[in-house]
């Protein structure tokens, strides 16, 4: 074998990292829908929209402010529009043309999940941290995202 | 607001930790699968079976040592038992003589994607973090471990 292979130590990081990161999205998520009826997926567009000038954008411009693939943000986009918290123009004709829009309702729902979707962020994950736990969590993240491959 | 909310630094961290442990997870299950056909979910079942005595283990056992539900464990077993990589004995009467079994093409499966999954573990997660960082990985996903509610 040419190159080492993880420790047994290496890999038990590995799975509890893992595993815990998937958990506590899990029950984070989970609260969201509970306490919104909105998923992490909702939140993360009607964020991106609401951050954005006249909270609309191109469909190629929310795609890269969430990272995520056109074809699952286009689906995402069809269920969020027939439940009224978004809409999309000029989806029809030429898609240079096309916007994704917030919805009254969907500002709506936004500003209702905010507080207790932040609460839960803060509970689960930032109090759980001592002040240099969460500055290393920031550098290893970037040391983690630096080694996939780029998009 | 009786409590604070997390300032938007700590909300940059938190949403790039999320995302960049679901990207390195995604790529890591992406490779797991074009490597060996396996997905996540087959592995870390055929690693326990692999691990138990006589690479046999109770559904309730089972379920316990990959930390999933009996609901999602019992679907993802049709699965794989129509692939021929496990056998279920004993399913149809008293379920306490249930047993998950090993098959042979299971454990043929599992040792060919071994090495290149865990070569896949030591570059993306291993190797992309300084000593010190992958100690601190283990006492912050302690940390976070203590925070969440009790299964």
């Amino acid at each position: 074998m040419p190159r080492r292979l993880p420790s047994s130590a290496e890999l038990r990081t590995w799975r509890d990292f893992i595993e815990t990161v998937e958990a506590l999205r899990t029950v984070v998520s989970a609260r969201l829908l509970a306490d919104s009826g909105l998923s992490s997926g909702d939140y993360v567009v009607l964020l991106a929209l609401s951050e954005a000038p006249e909270t609309r954008l191109r469909p190629s411009d929310l795609a890269t402010t969430i990272g995520w693939e056109r074809s699952r943000l286009s689906h995402h986009l069809g269920r969020m529009e027939q439940r009224g918290l978004i809409r999309r123009e000029g989806f029809s004709g030429d898609s240079r043309g096309a916007f994704v829009v917030l919805e009254e309702a969907g500002a709506t729902a936004f500003r209702s999940a905010t507080v207790p979707h932040l609460t839960a962020v803060r509970e689960l994950f930032v109090d759980a941290l001592a002040p240099d736990q969460l500055d290393a969590v920031a550098q290893i993240t970037a040391a983690l995202r630096d080694r996939l491959p780029k998009r």
